[in-house]
């Protein structure tokens, strides 16, 4: 029997979510992601095809990259694309793809984390619950899914200070 | 200033998710519901109103506490409801609802875990994830958001050898 | 380059510290024991020599499987021997052991935990570490290392309704 | 009835063991000791009197700050004594304490951890293990427990690379 179609692209690109302490620099770095681990955590049963284009922090990714995640999101088979990202330029992100995606029918969502998975009490399980969901459930679209809430691109900010994604006045 | 208008009821009843391990005695039982410490983790700026009617074992729960449910979600001021119940006796609980409520406008889903929140490598602040979102994306109805995926309540079984849920046949 | 002579024996049994949560049966089961991860995360330098003659809850231990702990006792090359053990019957094997072996030099600890590893918020490694450090510090002798305190086999019972081990009066 | 006279005293100063993610400025940061946390999560029936005179990462630790640790070393009511403290200067306070104090009956171990308790996956707890039983096994004199062995002040180096402990050679 074949695998079933994948109804879910999920394109990995780093972000505090997939950091981890290293123990001989005593930095938080990158070593692999942890998003297959937290998919079977999550008992998940969704046809999932994952695409690792980069481990970044959110504040070095340039423009080149963001045209990476673009033509991975025009390429995928699926009408549902989530997206891992840093929380520093994910609205910059996400404001690139909408701007100049053409989407026909897919609905783009980016998460992330507050804290990385790996770090545990982190906020990365739940935030990937709700993107998971959100590109299940929203119209087409690019969204931003934190907070347990979804976002708009074009009308969402984060709030540094308090570490939360609000909605521009 | 007042704190601004419920946007989700969250009704908690117990399950696997809010287990703990009893030292003293080696067995799982429930002290106090977790759901609060989640939605901290989780970082919401949703505003949500819980209420507490029962911690059980879902095969433990009885009509008349399943009537309790019900009139919980009439009363609900919001129309996104989140459940949180144990997976034995999900299906059945959301059938008993989607069966006698007159939903108006309101959107009940209904989540839990296979493994407690309180044992780490759980799945439960994913499912919650899920659930949140669904709550506020769905179409008036009753819901399980279980392995990433949401079902219609009369759409689903659970599959108690493999653990997971499933589209009936 | 030969590795370094052994220089703790490690003998694992089962108990609580190597139990887990089992998703599809709602129980605690033993599935493979813990204690090589265990002293990975901990970092030990030591070189340690592990035997797992058997994975048993202690209320399940038999008179053959005490021998066989005993026996793995008298064949062991280091002086230094820590033995994992279930806390309802650890007392009764640690008398045991102090009945009938002639020690030479050996130094035997026993220990195990009220909460399992893989449960999170566990003794498990607290406990580990006071074992490991009264294996080589302690003189020949049985003994068990629990509550941060180490009890000569003879002297020390289980508080079963507190859950702690305690000197006997 | 009057608590019993304490057996450990505890002097807290920082390190990595006490640090803890802070997710709006994504550092390393100490918020307030674990020591207390990892004390209830041991289940110690020990008789423990806490200082917590600084929390500092060791490398920004002053000949002030080792003073001060000397002097609650010396007006500890104990023979005792445990020291939680950075890794990457621990062996410079250890020599400092065993050239300068007066020990009469005092076994000082410090004692630390490579990665973080708050993060998980930590050695902390189990190192914690180690050091408090060594302060009542061994002779008196100063100490370093870390990887699960104990060196003598005057007898051990850090290995930054390979992030242990080790005898000089």
């Amino acid at each position: 029997m074949n695998p079933p179609d994948p109804k879910i692209t999920l394109i990995v690109t780093g972000g505090t979510l997939d950091k981890d302490y290293q123990t001989t620099t005593g930095e938080l770095m990158f070593c692999e992601t942890h998003l297959p681990e937290m998919l079977q955590q999550a008992n998940t049963t969704l046809s999932i095809q994952t695409h690792i284009p980069m481990l970044k922090d959110s504040l070095d990714m340039t423009d080149f990259d963001r045209q990476c995640i673009a033509e991975l999101c025009e390429q995928a088979d699926t009408d549902s694309i989530v997206i891992s990202h840093g929380t520093d330029t994910m609205v910059e992100t996400a404001r690139m793809l909408s701007d100049t995606l053409i989407l026909n029918n897919k609905t783009i969502v980016l998460t992330g984390a507050m804290r990385p998975y790996r770090l545990g009490h982190s906020d990365a399980m739940f935030n990937l619950g709700t993107a998971i969901m959100a590109a299940q459930l929203a119209d087409a679209g690019v969204y931003i899914a934190m907070n347990g809430e979804l976002f708009q691109a074009n009308q969402v900010s984060k709030n540094h200070q308090k570490g939360v994604f609000e909605l521009n006045v």
